[in-house]
């Protein structure tokens, strides 16, 4: 780190698309039918959005966003943590902000008002956990350059964008403004390619973003796949130590290698009793990992708090932890 | 029966606040600082709500209202089931509606316009699973008699309404039409107590109620003493058997007991392996209790699939099955 995270008022902050989920079951008849991609992230309009729901069976909703996931789950560790989001003046905006807030993160951007509603996630869940989304971005699209507060972030030790503000064009203007700022203040930045679609979607723009200003890249094994174009997981971890100085790729029930320069880690799992809902896997593993960081961790020790953060949400339904993860360390004799 | 439930559209139409939960954890110190009875539910303006909202952890949302609940948990176990209730036209609104009708729930009450939004319920739950609810009723304090639609009722072989109804002026009138209805169509009307400050507030207009036109009701233990203003259970079982031909009385994890005529018939909970939410128990005893009734079965094999559906409903966080109920009344060898 170039500063330490104790003269940080924020060991995290995070910038994404503020979306609340609505999650219910399915089965995989339900997925091919509508050419759905299981495990997949989708864009949609807010007409898709409404045939979709239409279709879905009775949910539960839970405020999501990855990146919004992260951050409760920062603050569920005892982290201090902020998040940088746009939702509408509308319920779901309203439960949006409150969940953050009432977990302990910092949250303040300016809502929309007039426009799209609050984005929203639908997501159905197979038997197996697996979920796949479709995301209508709503008021979430409407980030810009101007939401970011440059003071916040300066005070913030780690600065973590969302791969997936990659796809509304005036949120990757503020992700830029958002990475600048970070380094200005000398702060690290950190960034989740998301979804292996994105990955393809953006592939060359995220290659220049991670060599231009990222330092911590967290991926899937199929996002690592997809930014390199190789299904060989060694020879594409090389090149992403080629390329950033710390990378965390986290590759399901079989856990997850740190990549640093020459070092690879490997972390695994903590065991699950049953797979009852994958969301928010990743982002919890984000948590984990950024904050042991964030911290001065090893990279190990990082590590685990991230498979200890995804363990914990994958034996619910909902994205973020329903139990003090702070708790759950402690019980596995982690320290923060 | 007067009619058959095969003669009849539905098995069971609902009449009840439509509502929203907000559902969060909290602890003992969270409720006694803030005067909550524990296990309560009391009514509370828009203000003290968002007062309460502010406070209360970060939570997930679920369609609820007691009468809602029973339709959920009817179609679930693969009745016809129908709903009136009002709703505003926004995101929660919205919400409710897709999880009645995406459950097999009919549910076409006009939603209220420009007014109050969608009623909410603030449900802090203890880590003994106990649920605390303070609702904002908003729409659902405009359900009037133009919403009582008598074609509907005369269709459905059990009206259903909630004792919470009595609370609202307009709703009172609109349940006493639903009940007229119901039986100059030859159908049964079934109420439940559902809370027993609700029966304090209006013990002799329940009585009355009762007396007049219930077929069947359905209470809790402190309910039932509310009413007859006795801690006998004994006592408090005759003189119900006295005004009404059919009592279902549930007793928490002591099982529940019908009372017609001088039967007494005890039926014991199903096993759950660690109760982590109670809301929703009674809603879903009723839904069990009613369809049965609906379909002509026992007391005893009604109380059955009563104490089922509770024991799947507190077995997780909401107020409804997230399983099919009718998959696990196969399991344990219950037909309908």
């Amino acid at each position: 780190m170039t500063q330490s995270s104790s003269s940080a008022r924020f060991d995290v902050l995070a910038v994404g698309n503020a979306i609340v989920d609505v999650l219910a079951p399915c089965d995989e008849a339900f997925l091919t039918q509508r050419g759905l991609v299981s495990g997949s992230m989708q864009l949609v309009d807010e007409d898709q959005s409404a045939a979709l729901y239409a279709d879905m069976a009775p949910g539960v909703e839970a405020s999501g966003g990855s990146a919004g996931n992260t951050v409760a789950g920062v603050a569920s560790y005892g982290g201090r943590a902020a998040y940088i989001g746009k939702i509408a003046k509308d319920q779901l905006g309203e439960v949006f902000a409150h969940d953050i807030r009432a977990g302990g993160g910092h949250f303040d951007t300016p809502e929309l008002e007039g426009g799209a509603g609050t984005g929203r996630c639908l997501i159905n869940v197979t038997d197996d956990g697996q979920r796949t989304m479709c995301t209508y971005l709503g008021a979430a699209n409407q980030l810009t350059v101007d939401d970011i507060d440059a003071a916040l972030i300066g005070d913030s030790a780690i600065v973590y964008l969302e791969g997936y503000l990659f796809d509304p064009a005036p949120a990757r203007a503020a992700f830029e403004a958002a990475a600048a700022a970070a380094h200005k203040a000398g702060r690290k930045v950190a960034i989740t390619l998301s979804d292996s679609f994105v990955v393809h979607r953006w592939r060359a723009e995220l290659l220049d973003f991670i060599k231009s200003s990222a330092d911590i890249v967290l991926a899937n094994e199929a996002e690592l796949a997809a930014l390199f174009e190789t299904e060989d997981f060694n020879a594409g971890a090389d090149q992403l130590a080629a390329i950033v100085d710390i990378a965390a790729v986290t590759c399901g029930e079989k856990g997850s290698v740190i990549i640093a320069g020459d070092q690879r880690v490997s972390i695994q799992t903590y065991p699950v009793e049953k797979v009852l809902d994958t969301t928010g896997a990743g982002d919890q593993y984000a948590a984990g990992f950024l904050l042991g960081l964030a911290r001065g961790l090893s990279l190990e020790d990082a590590g685990k708090l991230g498979s200890l953060a995804a363990s914990e949400v994958i034996a619910h339904w909902g994205p973020r932890p329903q139990v003090k993860l702070s708790d759950l360390a402690t019980e596995k004799g982690l320290t923060l």
